[in-house]
């Protein structure tokens, strides 16, 4: 991975990469769903390690399954420093996805952040454990009431869109977004510019200027961007 | 508008608004879905200046489309002192209508609010911005990204409410309510009066008196405050 | 009611309980929808008293019927003390069951809780009357506006659960599960047991224990665990 | 029961009955979800037999809970001759309320109809019952796999209408309606007059006359539509 | 408006015109609920002629506003002849917006269909009226028991398409779909182009060619199509 | 396979193998959405063989993409003879994922049926492939317009229901469920049992008898039937 699209994407809003991708056609990059569990500025940027649920079966979905080669805890193991972990758990809200322990061993683990459309069990334990999560709320049980967990690193979706293994994953106070792989350089350049320049818009707006002609900007406002811009290199 | 009355709805809870105008037969005056970005307990009444979306189509919702004499930055400059703009979202949870540098110049232009069904965009932005926002939620893509902006002071829904220009929309931490322009006055003085008692009724509960009889009253409890009522004037 | 049992589920989370009620075959214990006003970490065990609503008729749901026999009030006044005040609201998101009054009326007569899965109103209100609420949110519209009672101690659903009178619920920051009557004392004492077991997880997990063969434990992690917790008897 | 104002009520329409209650006030009156299993132009009119579904709990609602005392075989077993049988499933899909045995019985008992905003099980067997069905739709598993039975004829919610026992239910093809008792009377006598009118818009439109001024009537045609109804009577 | 292009658009299927529409990249065209009363063949091409609903409002969807200037009486004597109707009643599944006399007059002015992602009331009648309908069902009560009707030919939403005054939309069994004015010359040229191409594919296949390869063709299936196009021509 | 299974099942209802399936404790085997396009008696029995998808993404789900070694083409090439295909298309209204080319090619191939959440393209073409059809209805855009094709022969959820290769599938008027594989036969042979008995209970039926003490049976009852069976065998 390229550490240094990476570093300039952790200074970049989630807001503005959707824009970014949006110039590159792409729409459905933004998961419904996951939220912070508490708004607090944190940001997270880290390649996707896909987990895959199914719909609960009372014959497979149980207590025992959670020691099968194929569980929620195989799959941390083979979690890398720094991944995100983005779950597939079809919006299910009744199904706590991971509790406290699960998510204290993937803090352990170095792992980046947890990020679901589900939710997750125990908020409490699951603050403590101090792992950033991202997901759709919270609820006390178990996966195995709602969830039939069935492998990791496939073709995911969450939260209304495609995750492949590898993509990358950005979240911050508004949510969670998708970066294909082969854009990243793209947004994360493309996106520190249009940051810079959307930060001397705002500065335009607090000194009373009228947003038609500034905000896309016309010519004028484009040379008036293009001095400022200079006089700050 | 009647100052007097906006005065006086600053004070009244969208709880006895809502109870006013079910008196007079409404019951459908409830936004569902615009809720404050963070509960402080900010309050806002004003004149609804509505926009309206309706749902993207991808030859017309553009980054270009900003610049066209219908946009969002257009409507901005027609807002005037005070209103509060309403937004037809149709409840679209991926798209935020506004962010930052939008809600700055509504602020700087002295407009009321941000209230919608839908979502704004950049957390923090917004929040910075100081402008008072109700509304579903967040997420971090642009409105072009799920929405198609066509136009202002037309008749909208939000939130599942017709609301029409001039409409009252008073807001608080519960969320949003319109008052139809014709019953402004009787919901301010009614409802003044409505709080008055219920804050007897409020004294006489933690004075340990059981509710039935007293809320709604019976002769008894009208009488006792009537005096109450009496001895405060 | 058994006081040591719960004595003992007041120390339980909510994640515990559900999983010691999968033990027993029971799924469909969790309500969907009910959270906490503000997630402080507040807990509340008790039995449940139902409150049933139905949908809204305009000629049976009037401000009137708040003084009929069969009302909100008169059921207020039936609670007894410490039970937990469950209202089957349907899930309607736009009309507040319960308000400021109702809510203080319930804390002066020692009612431990009111879970729902509809909404209450007045939130600042609700707040002040330090009655713990577990609810969908809030909107400012009267019960009335959207919904007619009909009766209490009935059978009823709550967020997706059956609860019937006497049934025990308790909640937390995570929300509210029931308990069969039948297998209170079971979910207590295994409860607890389990508890004890996963702290000794967690700290396992805090030492850097991997979790496969610990949690589920292989028969080397129950051999240590019987250990440990045999040193802390 | 008023037979005559059945009589008629068989001949109106509900959509006339949904606009009788509108002068009434009643806009809660139309269930969302009961449709006919095939709309053939059956037309039902009965007083309403309630039955009453909560949520599924693991613990009772088993198969063997069929032969409780209180049971859906219980509950048919007093429904009286030419009554509609209206149940609150909560509009869960994927549990077939009633198969084909029991809408056999209740076809033997002369029962009106069976109204429900669920499903019913085993379609092919149902229609060869003979037994008048609304519902929203067909789903295999029995009752039990997805709801409790709790009783009978008491009030009860039935796609977003509150449903008591004896109000007045009208089924067509468009679907179900429920009329307060205290106006079938009124809708019944007014419905009926109001179909008359309809018949001689219906003409005119066929002759080529414009809406505006027909329908709502202007003068002229309240006197045209008054000769015409002198003609016939 | 090109008639040649309309005549090619009545013998396109709405399946073909949706995967011309995808290689402009246009995705969002297809209206999600409309679905023909019946499905019996029949298609439909036009010019859309938008129709505007917002929530119900109990001071202004009265029945006396059917008589109002703006009343979709009025908008019914606007529409031009072949014009489809396109009403957006944002989804309200018990709100019938037409029943059999308003579809009788636009019958009568030899509107061309009537298209909405809400529904109609009086199923019977409505199919006597002999008008094509698309709708999302049929319910009993008026538009006035659950929506405002607020204007025609301005844009709209309609099952989740933005649909602008003079687009064009054609619907069969499958449902509608909008063609943008600027793209129907293409999407008609080169629909009829393309079903040629899997008319020829459905033989091939009833002739046990595998699909790979043969859709999308490989250069050999692109030789052979070509030799049979030009054999047929 | 067990052929003699399959040949028991291809008689028995949807109904009686759920009922089955409750008695070894599985709820979850109905799927929620596949419906037969026409309900026309048709029956169908066989082995799943799974297709998945997961939403679109614009750089992925494209037209080029049908020619991808990983496919919906490449799949249907892979169903054996007889396989009833479930496909994962999580419920998207507007996306259908197989026309009449790819019904005609699975019917050429002698699959069984095409079962799904999601929906089907261009209705008139697959009735006229003659292929068993259970969908959640027709929708005309492709499916790359709406969901990216990932694979096949994986664990799916299909309508709610976890899905593994190899499940028995059985679908009939009612819609479609799932047998795990270790239950099939059990389900088949106590199954043909339950429906001879439904069989003389619609027959008591029919002759007056009360449905409490028959359905289910008391001792009585056993023992009537018990000589009935005998009578038969």
């Amino acid at each position: 991975m390229n550490e240094a699209a990476f570093a300039i994407l952790r200074k970049v809003t989630t807001a503005t990469i959707t824009t970014m991708l949006l110039r590159k056609g792409i729409r459905r990059c933004w998961m419904n769903g996951p939220k912070p569990l508490v708004p607090n500025g944190q940001r997270v940027v880290g390649a996707a390690f896909t987990l895959r649920f199914v719909p609960v079966r009372e014959d497979l979905a149980t207590m025992e399954s959670w020691g099968n080669p194929i569980s929620t805890r195989a799959a941390i193991e083979e979690m890398p420093e720094g991944a995100v972990a983005v779950a597939d758990a079809m919006g299910v809200p009744s199904a706590g996805i991971f509790g406290d322990i699960l998510c204290a061993r993937m803090k352990k683990r170095n792992v980046g952040a947890l990020i679901t459309d589900g939710v997750v069990r125990d908020r409490a334990g699951v603050l403590k454990s101090a792992l950033p999560v991202w997901s759709s709320g919270v609820a006390a049980p178990a996966s195995v009431n709602g969830l039939t967990f069935v492998g990791w690193q496939q073709p995911i979706g969450c939260g209304g869109c495609a995750i492949f293994p590898g993509d990358v994953i950005v979240a911050d106070d508004d949510g969670a977004v998708v970066i294909p792989q082969a854009m990243v350089e793209f947004v994360a350049h493309e996106g520190a510019e249009h940051e810079r320049y959307e930060s001397w818009v705002f500065g335009e707006v607090e000194n009373g200027v009228r947003l038609p002609g500034l905000y896309p900007p016309n010519d004028d406002a484009k040379a008036r961007y293009a001095a400022w811009r200079k006089s700050r290199s």
